[in-house]
């Protein structure tokens, strides 16, 4: 406690990936020593350069900060040299694909805590987990492996991570804060150190299962909103009307309307979340009925194409957009990339274009001669591609997200996603 | 348009319920003359006397207004000498036992209408309806039967009711308006009208189509995120948490967040509204998802009693509250009719106090040694009575609305909807 008061505390981050790597430049740059742990020696390199391992041109700023003041390194393993007074396990928590929580990642990272002397340290876990993963799976597991006791030789919290891609530098400072120790003296060591980061920050106190369940609530509530637009996205279609119009319209100076814009769904956190709580039922929740919908869409609009030209066998199809969200690299669970399967699977010849995404066609040969051009993500470099788009000689255009104007447009059919007029 | 200008146009409004009675008193004072039409003598005989035929304090001042200057008359039928240059219909849209809509009020209303020479006047279709309902049936009904053509010879638009319960005569006044008129006409007349309530309304535009499915967009989005809320209640149960505690920080300062509190969701409108969509569609939606948990609420807490009693059979039950929401003696499709209901099929000597509903028994009778009291409706007049039931001499108190706290009482079990702790 005092070692975090007096900014002498080593902090440790295990994972450095889109929500650990954020979060150890931050407290480097709040003054800390932060030794980043990660099994990908690609990324590390990439860390000790400087360069970000992915967009995030936030984290990149910070990652030069970082560089001047020296006080980031990175490891690939612990050993029993480390020093390290606060552990964050950062760690992904994908599913498997069978659909239940993968917590390969989570064990590595405990085996990892486990090598080195956890005698009055706090490990805080930040990664997104079912409920009582940390009662029943991570204290047993570090007691067990350790021989010391949670609580009292060691301090032990759940302040999981709740940022938006993107912005993540700017949110772990503005966020509120959950915390959910196993005792009061892991409540406040854990609420000291975030208040380094910003002795303003909210602080709010759950127990560690609460904690999990707190943050899981969160997501799914977003997640149920887009998947609800999705489904007025559909039924607008059928009455041959626009549903993004009468969202606006509804949500409008309306004290108890805010539905989201339909869309494509998807990314390594919103749907999945779900699913911890779902896979734990046996009914059919609202959360099972809302995943079923936003992962229909992609083929939702195949169906919509195959409605309008007939069978996309051999036809030139581009696909403006491959990651999940606009301005980011991220292709988890990207409902683009499922589009492109589905097209793929018909026997389209698939061209992808994404300005953030390396590996994909240049935009000049995706727009050379396809029949129909799909604008899959809302990447802000699409906004003025509408006379490209003109130019290309397409048959058929399909706004996933109503970027364009049917009027942007002559002798192309324009067609847009919840669109249906 | 020249008579709704200077309010000399004579506005009639046919159904005087919760929609339409509001309604027509605010024109009334707004200083239009207002025939209320309403086939329910008993009602307006109590409209007659200035009495409110249902419990609602701002309409009761509203109606005592209209008394003093004598603009507001009703009558039990249209007949041909009936002069209204502006035709309301705020009838009610209920469903039928099978669930499907039940248009048999809006087709006496449209006989009634038919009635009268509709040649330059407007109708306006305040009751909620399925998308199309006014293209497809209202329209060609009244074309139909007065031999007038539609945007031609008589304007008609979709102005959709969207007050809460309670709050009408100042929602009416302030919320914004929507209006889907057949054509410019139709639109300007019926802006004309409402900027006459309130010269600052914000107004609206969609086609009739468009304002019929904005309307339920709105109350589906609160009915999905009163469920969801209900499905986080109940896994917090399964996890031993406080889902009114994890809703209240994941919520708290949170940018992305906006779960409503747990309980019962009933009323004529929410579930009603969603499956004027579902019933249109084979798949298995969001909407009937939703609205298989919200109807399971009743059950799931009587399941909850039995777990701790056993079986309920002649055990002496008291339930508080019977409408469907606070402040309010409305009946209509509330959870709380639906509990007693099945209390009394599995045996319980049900006995019911709601000071709201004038039928049910008095507080002393309620609490004269239940064994079990239920909160079931959260009325004001509930607050301030733990000490009561305390001294009810009750084994078992299930609080669905998490009005009390597990410290007001003592050698009682207290329970609490979406509270497992």
């Amino acid at each position: 406690m005092d070692k975090v008061r007096n900014q002498n505390a080593v902090i440790s981050v295990l994972g450095l990936g889109r929500v650990g790597l954020p979060l150890a430049t931050v407290f480097a740059n709040s003054g800390f020593k932060v030794i980043g742990v990660d099994n990908n020696s690609d990324r590390l390199e990439s860390i000790k350069k400087g360069e970000c391992p992915f967009y995030d041109p936030q984290l990149q700023e910070n990652l030069n900060a970082c560089s001047s003041t020296g006080n980031l390194s990175t490891v690939l393993n612990f050993d029993k040299n480390v020093q390290a007074d606060v552990i964050f396990i950062t760690v992904g928590t994908p599913n498997t694909e069978k659909n239940n929580v993968d917590y390969s990642q989570l064990y590595s990272a405990l085996q990892e805590v486990c090598q080195i002397n956890l005698k009055d340290k706090i490990i805080i876990m930040r990664s997104t987990m079912p409920p009582k993963t940390t009662d029943d799976i991570i204290i047993p597991f570090i007691e067990f492996n350790s021989n010391l006791k949670a609580g009292i030789d060691f301090a032990i919290a759940v302040c999981p991570e709740r940022i938006l891609e993107g912005q993540a530098i700017k949110e772990i400072q503005e966020l509120p804060e959950i915390i959910g120790g196993v005792n009061e003296i892991s409540n406040n060591i854990a609420a000291e150190l975030f208040k380094k980061i910003n002795p303003q920050k909210d602080l709010l106190y759950l127990s560690p299962s609460g904690a999990e369940l707190a943050k899981l609530f969160t997501n799914i509530f977003r997640y149920i909103s887009f998947a609800l637009s999705n489904e007025f996205a559909i039924w607008a279609e059928k009455y041959g009307l626009d549903a993004s119009e009468l969202i606006k319209i509804a949500n409008y100076n309306y004290p108890r309307s805010n539905i989201p814009k339909p869309g494509f769904v998807g990314g390594p956190c919103l749907g999945k979340d779900g699913s911890f709580l779902d896979s734990n039922t046996t009914f059919s929740s609202i959360v099972s009925t809302a995943w079923k919908l936003n992962e229909s869409i992609p083929q939702h609009i195949v169906n919509n194409i195959k409605n309008i030209l007939g069978p996309i066998f051999n036809k030139k199809i581009t696909v403006l957009g491959l990651s999940f969200k606009s301005g980011s690299d991220d292709l988890r669970d990207s409902p683009s990339v499922k589009l492109v399967n589905i097209l793929e699977s018909a026997g389209a010849n698939v061209i992808i274009h994404d300005p953030y995404v390396k590996t994909t066609a240049d935009l000049s040969t995706a727009l050379n001669s396809p029949d129909v051009v799909i604008l899959a993500t809302n990447h802000k470099e699409f906004k003025n591609l509408a006379s490209a788009i003109q130019q290309s000689g397409c048959k058929i255009i399909y706004d996933v997200w109503g970027m364009y104007d049917k009027n942007d447009f002559t002798d192309i059919d324009y067609f847009q996603f919840g669109n249906g007029s």
